[in-house]
C-alpha cells in the first residue's frame, strides 16, 4: 500500500512538495478528489455539475492524468457498459488530509459555505472524519 | 488575526477546498511559500534559482497576486530601496501545513530528496516543525 512508485519520472525537482504540485497542483484535480472523497460522487456527468464548472475537456485530461498516476481508478458499470465509474484509490485517498488543510485554511480566511457542523468535526476531529470517508469508500467497494 | 475578508469575492463556488485552489491552487505557489517559510528565502533572485526553474513572468505574476491576496507581504530592504524582499503573513504561515501533507502524501508514495530526519519530523512532530518556522519568522521580522 505504502511503495514507492517503481520507475523513476522526469520530475523538475525531487523536492516532495514539487512531485506533489506537479501531480496535483492545479486549480481541479483536488476539486475532483473532494468529488470523490467527500460528495461520493463517481460518474463524470456528477464530476461536471459539481457546481464550479469545470470544462469537459479539462474533466476528461485530468481523469485520464489521474487514472495514470494511479489516484484514481476506472472501470465499466456492470449494469450498462457504455457507463464509466471512478473511485480514488489509496493514493487518492492519503490526497484527503491536503484537502482537510486547504478547507481549514480556506473557512478560517473566506467567508465560505462550508456547514459549521462539518468544520467543527474537520478541526476537532480530523482522524475519526478520514476514518469515516475511507469506511465509506471500503462499503461501496 | 483570523478575521474573515471583508468584501466578498467572486468565486466560482464558495466551497472552501474551491476558494482555496482559486487562491494556491497552480504548479507554483505553494512553492514559493516552501521556500519563504521552509528555506528561508526572501528575494526574487532566491525564488527564482530554486530549482524548479519558475519562468520569471510567472514568478513576478504569482507574487503580485501573493500580495494582493494578503498571502505574503513585500517591503523595500533599508539598505538599499532597489530591492525588494516578501515575507509570508499569518495567513501564508497558515499554509504550512497544506505544504506538510503535500510532503508527506508525496515521500510517502515517489522516491523523493526529502531528508529522512525532517520527514520523521514532519511525521513525529508536525506541531512542534510549526512553531519553530513561527519562531524563526518572527525572529526575523
Amino acid at each position: 500500500m505504502n511503495s514507492k512508485a517503481e520507475k523513476p519520472c522526469d520530475w523538475r525537482s525531487k523536492c516532495p512538495l514539487n512531485i506533489a504540485l506537479e501531480l496535483v497542483g492545479d486549480r481541479w484535480t483536488l476539486l475532483i478528489l473532494r468529488d470523490l472523497l467527500i460528495k461520493q460522487f463517481s460518474s463524470f456527468k456528477q464530476f461536471q455539475e459539481s457546481g464550479e464548472g469545470i470544462a469537459t475537456n479539462v474533466l476528461t485530461d485530468r481523469l485520464k492524468k489521474l487514472v495514470e498516476c494511479g489516484i484514481i481508478a476506472s472501470e465499466r458499470s456492470a449494469e450498462d457498459a457504455r457507463v464509466v465509474t471512478y473511485r480514488p484509490t489509496e493514493r487518492g485517498l492519503d490526497l484527503l488530509p491536503v484537502i482537510i488543510e486547504m478547507i481549514i485554511w480556506a473557512d478560517r480566511y473566506e467567508e465560505t459555505a462550508a456547514p459549521p457542523k462539518i468544520m467543527r468535526r474537520l478541526l476537532n476531529d480530523r482522524e475519526g472524519f478520514i476514518r469515516d470517508v475511507r469506511s465509506r469508500l471500503e462499503r461501496q467497494a
